[in-house]
């Protein structure tokens, strides 16, 4: 995503616990690229701050413990990428509008190849104005920018995604497997489910039974994609946010409940495996 | 369906155990409709043979108690378009090819609406040349029919394409409410799943929340459609096959849960609102 | 169980398709134990019936097919100890009835350690007096006879204890695995669990953690005891009857689930292990 | 449980957000009980710090917040009866044991019924000899204390426990309810079933059908007892955990969608009503 912004010629301060990624940038784009010593320090000097973390906590640490501080008043437009609670996202908002900034939470679909693709698409949430301010600098890195509603609703909107993709993977798994042990071609079968009412993202686009699609993680042993560790995260702030809200997911979380198990077998080896991989293991194939 | 070959100008002599509905059609078509005692007549004098019933009992009766020894070694065709198991389908093929026959198993899906509109799908279990005498007659009934492989497949592709879907309404449902609690508009949000990964027919062409699309059962308080029992007979029989087949369905059953519970409601008023009506009973509202 | 009743000194009429164990008993009881041609001509000769079969279909066969015809009028009392669905029990009950005969269910609990230990339990379904007669021969095979009520009801007891069973096993080894994960003691932990609110037979009696407790399965490598596909078997039959009478079973159908997982694993060796071994497979363990 | 402690002439000083609570214990035990006006000051006074809180964030801020901060380096032990998150718990106990203090969490389970007839169990994990100082005190409030291991097994056998004691509850409602509908007797139908592996403490302790058992909460329209809502909370606290330490709970998962479920029915009356009501929800009855 920063090469993104670093083609289009902006100027980017970066800062990322693994310094290699951030040197390899500073390498290639040495003129507009730049190191940070810590995200507070990339965030003072820019203007307009951008993040990406893996979960909540870390977003609450970065945030409210450092960056707050450090451009509190500034008017600056506060990006967080992360997928994450909607609740702490929220609460972050809300804080920031106190401390005099504005805030957005824009998560983003689309994985590995949307990203090279330039295909991704980033689910906003906040007021209509700052969506408008976000917009200008995430076109550059995706393809599509939703306003989703206020705070909080891009992180809602990802989550309800992907929760029926987590859901829908598991159906069209569990379906082909049934198809192909009664005896028909998963070809087909796979054929005729897309031209009728079981149609489906997971299915006419990303099918899990290797062969049927060229060009997917099923078709390459499972490999690249996105990893059932993080379909399993996902489905994770989805069951949590739901308990919260007191909504009941019964076939989410028997999807949750198939991932955490395929994750549980062997070595661990389905963890990293394109979320796809449920097929194989319901299939009882190897991992 | 009888009405559409009457239209077309076929001969049609008609049995069902509703004598109501075979009177009406012969009060207009009058020429080319006559009323038959029994299956068993209205198979003697036909070229081709073609059945709707509700279940394997009545299938099996229908066939292995009648009309089998009627039309014995006549070649002639049997179409039967019941959503039944497939082994039940698979076992009467290969008697009727015992006694002489030919038998493709036909059952269709699209439901009400798709026999209105004429756009109902055929998935055609059976040998090439007996699907290709089939197609000449559903054709006039249908706007699509596929060869999904030998006898029996047909069942197969019916059962797995509604397994996908029975799952799929209740994931769309589960992430609607969801998103609805959490303070998202339904509108907004359906239109960001259906240009994403979480797009399905469920959401893009059936969307269960009311007021989110026109012209589906949720826009006009569930009624018509396809009724909560009948998907959650169709979930049955998938995993009665799946049970065989040593075939694990996790998220299957856990949507086939959500349906049983649902229609045990109150006076079982779900049993005849349309299956979409899964996200009425999730978020909490009144049948 | 036949064994038992020859060495309390009945005379018996033995069939059953395994042809050599049947042999074995003759060779063993000769002056009481005699081989019948078929199951028709051992209840020819005898006063009382008893069958113990696989499957609904088999039952069916065997009574419908020729019992019922050979012993019409007699009055004789039909023991049938198979589990099996409980709308054919009462449907054959019914028929036997009209045909001059007494019929009861009387499906045996305990397993293999019961039969060995004289601990068997028979639920019988049937009228007082049936019950009355059945009892004085079933005392020869099982510690404990009860009575639950028309015929039918012995099925419909057997297949909800055995519905609790499958599931509570499934509870015990899912908390037992997150325990253990967690870094509790697994034999303070169950300890604890047996003195409180989730006690069950599953923990405090047959506990499915190798080393908690000797002499169970868990213990031997999950040899003997009872295989998961009888158990998978069992749940079936409980998920069809509840079809059948519009009941829900939420946590059931989860449990059937994870049996039917655990068992399409690897070459299947889960099939045969006892079903305490769904720990081994939660735990992802090696079957 | 302080009420106890005074009784047995123990000086008590209380801290409570609700005010009328500790004024009810001043007035009875004017001598012994003085009302303290926050959770730090009632920590200052006293040799023995007792807390129970609804959850996790209540604790951290009550320690970390506070009490900590008070009674750094004075060595008193600090006893946890809340039911939180263990990974809070064990974090607490590091954290104290570094403010030179000793803190034990004491879950307890037995519910209202249980404090009232002192047979509360406290499930302890802490060291030996903190576990040795703790028993003294929590004697006074408990019939039964237990040494689970170090700091936060208190919490997993109370977590594992419960989510045990939730699941079998969905088991026995389930097979119950089944049963009935089939025909049986629930008074026969749950004798046989204690007396047979389907036997748990859901059963032959707190039997859900209303009219099985006297003096259980299904015999008094499910009031009193441990509410639905609690329930909820600790197979969500099980859910969490184990999403943390890599297992996969699937009949602990469709359980807790069963719950959540049930509360979001109607008005939410399922909330304060007994979990064991989830029998009268599968049952189709009215809250």
């Amino acid at each position: 995503m920063a090469a993104n912004l670093l083609k289009k010629s902006h100027k980017v301060s970066l800062y990322d616990v693994n310094k290699e990624s951030v040197r390899a940038l500073v390498a290639v784009y040495g003129s507009s690229a730049s190191a940070a010593s810590s995200a507070a320090e990339a965030a003072r000097s820019a203007d307009i701050v951008i993040t990406m973390l893996p979960s909540s906590p870390h977003v609450r640490e970065v945030y409210e413990g450092s960056v707050f501080n450090i451009v509190k008043g500034s008017g600056k437009l506060l990006i967080d990428s992360s997928t994450i609670d909607p609740n702490v996202t929220k609460a972050l908002a809300s804080a920031a509008l106190k401390d005099g900034l504005r805030m957005v939470d824009a998560p983003v679909s689309g994985g590995v190849g949307g990203a090279e693709a330039g295909t991704l698409t980033f689910m906003v949430g906040g007021s209509k104005s700052d969506f408008d301010s976000a917009k200008v600098v995430l076109e550059k890195m995706g393809g599509k920018i939703v306003h989703c509603g206020e705070a909080g609703t891009g992180q809602v909107a990802k989550l309800c995604n992907n929760l029926i993709l987590g859901i829908s993977m598991n159906a069209v798994s569990e379906a082909m497997n049934l198809g192909v042990k009664l005896g028909a071609d998963p070809k087909v079968l796979a054929g005729i489910i897309n031209s009728s009412s079981g149609r489906c993202w997971s299915s006419d686009t990303y099918n899990p039974v290797p062969g049927v699609m060229p060009n997917v993680p099923a078709s390459r042993g499972y490999s690249g994609g996105f990893g059932s560790a993080l379909m399993a995260k996902d489905l994770g702030l989805a069951i949590d946010a739901a308990r919260t809200a007191g909504v009941a997911l019964p076939t989410g979380s028997a999807a949750a409940a198939v991932y955490a198990l395929m994750m549980s077998q062997g070595a661990g080896e389905y963890k990293t495996k394109d979320f796809s991989s449920v097929y194989s293991f319901l299939a009882g194939n190897k991992a």
